[in-house]
This record gives C-alpha cells, structure tokens and sequence, in this order.
C-alpha cells in the first residue's frame, strides 16, 4: 500500500476568480524552494490563465468539470476549458509528459467551510494524510464527493494516479479577493502536507487519531423558483454561513423575498456545505446536504504535540 | 429650501453582480405598493440588464462612472455602458421623459461597510435626511465623496436634480450572492428613507440629531506592485474587515506574500473604507482613506422612539 510518491502536482487558478490559489501557486514559482522535498519532485501550475486575466471562474465552461475521462477522449470538444484539460492531462495526467502521482488543487468559496479536504475516493493513502491534518487541526473538515463505484469524476483532481487527487477549498472569501489569514493558513497547510508526503515515502508518516469524520455528499438543494427559472427565496439568515452544522427537520433553510421562512422538509438530521456559494447560482445549488461518517483508519498512533498547526 | 421632491428614482442593479440591490428592485416592480406614497411618484429602474445577464459588474466599462456632464454628451462614446448611461439620463435626468428630483442607488461591496450612505454633495435635504436615518440607527455610516467644487461626478446618482442622489452600499457581500439579513435591513431602510421624502413633502420630516458624522475621502491607497504591476501584498489581517476603524501611523496595513508586515506611513490618523473590496484590484485601489467630519444640521428636534430602525 505504502506506494512510493515520486511527482506532486500542486495547482492553483483552476477557477479564475479564486485568488487564494492563484496568488500561492505564483509564490511558490517564485520560490520553488518552498515546496521542494527530497524524495519527490513537485510540480505547481496555474491551470486557467485566460479565465484568470478575466477575473472570472471560467472562459468558456468550467474547466473543473472538464476531467471525465471519455471528455477527455473526444477530440469534438473544442472550447478553451474543454482543450485546457487536455492540455493538463498532457501534461499531468498517467501518461503525461510530467504524470503526478498526487495532485492537490487550491479552491476558495464563498461559503463559510474554513479549511476544507475534498476527497473523491477513499485511498488509504489519502484517508492516513486527512487523518493526520485533522489531528494537528481538528478545524479541518473532510468532504467526500465519492462516486458510486466505476463511475470516474469530472474535477481536475481525478488525473492524479490510483485517486490520489484531492482540493483545498476556503472560505469563506469573495471571488476575486484575497483574504490573508485564510492564504497564510492555506500556505500552511500545503507545508504540512509535503512534509507528509516526504516522511511517507521513508515510511515514517506521522499517524493521526485513527478515525476520521466525513461529511459524504448526499445531494444538493436548488434555490426555490418561479415557474420562469427565477429565484424567490434567499438562504435563511439562521443558515448562512452554518456550514458543516446540524440541520434538523422542520428548521427554516430559505426565507422568500416576502419574508416567508421555507423549512427544511427531509426526515433525518443532514450537514449542510456550499451554502449560498456565489458560483453554484447558475448551477442550480444553493447547498448540497451531506451526511456525517466515520471513518476508521487502521494502525493510528499518537501524533508529536510539535506538528500542532496554527490555523 | 423645503422644495418638493416629486419623484423619487430607486435604482439597482447599476453593477450586474450586485445582487441586493437587483432582487430588491425586482420585488418592488412586481410589488410597487411596497415603495408608493401619496406625495411622490416612485420609479424604479434595473440599470444594468446585460452586464446581470452575464454576473459581472459591467459588459464594457464601469456604467456608475460614465454620468460625467460632457460623457453623457458626446456621441461618439458607444461602448454598451455609456449607451445606456445615456438611455438613462433621457429617462431620469433633468431633461427626461420621468426626470427624477431623487435618486436612490442600490449597491453591495465585499468589503464590510455595514449600511452606508453615500453622498455627493452637502445638499441640505440630503443631511437631513441621513441625519435622520442616523439617528434611528447609529450604525449607519455616512461616506463623504464630494468632489471640488463646480466639478460635477461620474456615478449615476448625479443625474439627480440638485444633487439629491446618493448610494446605499452595504456589505460585506461576496459578488453574485444575496444576504438576507442585508437584503431584509436594506429593505427597511428604502421604506424609512422614503416614509421621510413623503413627511418632507408636507413639511414634516422627523429630524435627527442635529449634527452628522460624515467620513470624507482623502484619497485611495494601491496595493504594494512590483515593476510588472503585479500585486506583492495583501491587505494585513489586522485591518481586514476593519471599515470605517481609526488606522493610526506606524500600524500594519499590507502583509507581502513573504509575511513582511508593511507599516501605514502617513502622519495623522485616517479612516479605511473599502478595505480589499473585490470590484477594486483593477481600478488599482486597496482602500480609501477618509477623515471624519462632524457637520451641524440646523433646526434639529428629537426623535420618537418607534421610529427605530431594527438593523
């Protein structure tokens, strides 16, 4: 399992207008020595320099939902995002030029998830790096969009080799806006993260608590509509910005413009993430409901109290 | 000087990512007994279709800056903002087919300016009115940008008869996202605001507390940029998020990507607003610097106390 780690790929700028990203990747470029290691090599890119030069999430059409792999394949998809991914899989991808065998994408939003992992498989290997981050952080949340089994997913992540492709996304922050605490923590938190990945491939990667929380997608929520596709209600004041927390039945989730609390009307008690983010409006999302995990993690020990991380 | 104000113009949507300002402007068009009264015709106008259609804050250029005078007059400015600055001005402007005495426009900013009012000029009735709002709520802000005399203004509130335009900017709001708690506060403000213009019209405008604080601009600060104009700093995280908060000399304002505090250099105390407000990075502005004003309002009298703003 203990599979040696030999390229990571740090990307930033995926989405145009996330800066957090986009600003760390343009550092480490400047200062490669940051995010050297020993025993592998890293890659950093920017994955969507056009989308960024328009200060926008994406030129044509999202780039991070460009990566299926049949997309991939079909050679009629022509759009600047559309050849961008192929381009990055050229580069990046199993049998690319520079293939990662890790690849960790920086993302922000506008929702208040602090510092969230999004993992999109449950690779032991990945579950032992989360399991860590969240001993040394507990603030840290993980958010699994794992798809049901043999379905392969659209995010830039899923080029790294054998699922080994996560995000970093923060917030809460608006697009288009650096935020400094939440860049210095983000900075922070990819050093502890190739720290990791060094004392893993020398077989010495620090353990966490042995079990983990996920909050696993269960599926998200439009905004209420009129019969023309237009909005009529806002997130509830009582929920903006209560990501991660307990919504329970019968508690309000949308207020309408004439001031009319909508309550959530599910059986069972859900978690909810990507409330009211900005770039999800178009998407039809006004959150997405997810359901608490645990996870256990095998062979846990103590961590050193010295890795506490400062976020 | 009590002069009539016979129509009142509600404005939103002069930024198509500024939402609040858009849905409220929505509400009233398909619920106008919500901003009629007997004294005053209301109209309300969606000033930027097209840049909403696309979530940006404009198509070509900036629209609250093409109201200039000699802008609005010379033909050969054809770009889709200046167009409809045009369009209008024939319609609200002193020539115009419902040429408005007042003009209310609605905006939001990522940076947190809570509720503030936004002026242009030291009109009287405008002091009144906002020493008014004020005194129903203090935690409204009043925010000075009254240009050197005889030098008229570019935003779109200066079409206004004699001045009588001003800007309702609240935040903090990420671009594309509604708050409700902001959506509903801003909301019950129009209603104070134009509750009084019908009291003024008779004659009996409730006063406030005879004297005003009003933080005047001094002038806008730039990001720290090296020689490609590339940005090397953020805001400090001791002053993010921290409007309208004394900035004394000597304290941090910027943090370099390399986590070197940079020092405000200035002699006297000054007072930051706009901090790190997103629609900013390319007008090359950071924040604004303002000193605070106390500005006597005459014939003041006492409030009733159900006259409270709940904000």
């Amino acid at each position: 399992m203990n599979q040696k780690i030999s390229r990571v790929a740090l990307v930033g700028g995926t989405h145009g207008n996330e800066f957090t990203g986009v600003y760390l990747i343009d550092k480490f470029e400047k200062s490669p020595e940051l995010v050297t290691r020993s025993t592998f090599e890293t890659v950093t890119l920017l994955a969507n320099p056009e989308a960024l030069k328009l200060v926008k999430r994406y030129v044509d059409t999202d780039l991070n939902r460009c990566f299926l792999r049949q997309d991939l394949a079909n050679t009629t998809l022509e759009s600047y995002e559309q050849k961008r991914a192929k381009e990055i899989d050229r580069l990046l991808g199993a049998t690319g030029t520079r293939s990662a065998d890790l690849v960790c994408d920086l993302h922000s939003t506008t929702a208040n998830m602090q510092i969230t992992l999004i993992l999109h498989s449950y690779q032991p290997a990945l579950l032992h790096l989360f399991d860590y981050l969240v001993a040394i952080h507990p603030k840290i949340k993980v958010l699994s969009l794992v798809k049901p089994e043999g379905k392969n997913h659209s995010y830039l992540s899923s080029i790294a080799r054998d699922g080994l492709g996560f995000e970093i996304e923060v917030g809460p922050i608006a697009q288009g806006v650096l935020n400094a605490e939440l860049f210095l923590q983000t900075e922070q938190l990819i050093d502890r993260i190739l720290d990791w990945i060094d004392a893993w491939n020398q077989h010495r990667a620090p353990r966490g608590n042995g079990k983990l929380t996920v909050y696993e997608f269960q599926e998200s929520i439009d905004y209420p509509r009129d019969g023309g596709n237009q909005i009529v209600a806002m997130v509830h004041p009582q929920l903006q910005f209560r990501d991660y927390e307990p919504l329970h039945p019968g508690k309000p989730i949308f207020l309408s413009f004439q001031r009319e609390a909508i309550a959530y009307d599910g059986k069972s008690t859900v978690y909810p993430v990507f409330i009211n983010e900005a770039a999800y409006y178009e998407k039809g999302v006004a959150m997405c409901f997810t359901q608490q995990r645990e996870i256990a993690i095998d062979d846990c020990i103590n961590l050193p109290t010295s890795a506490q991380l400062d976020l």
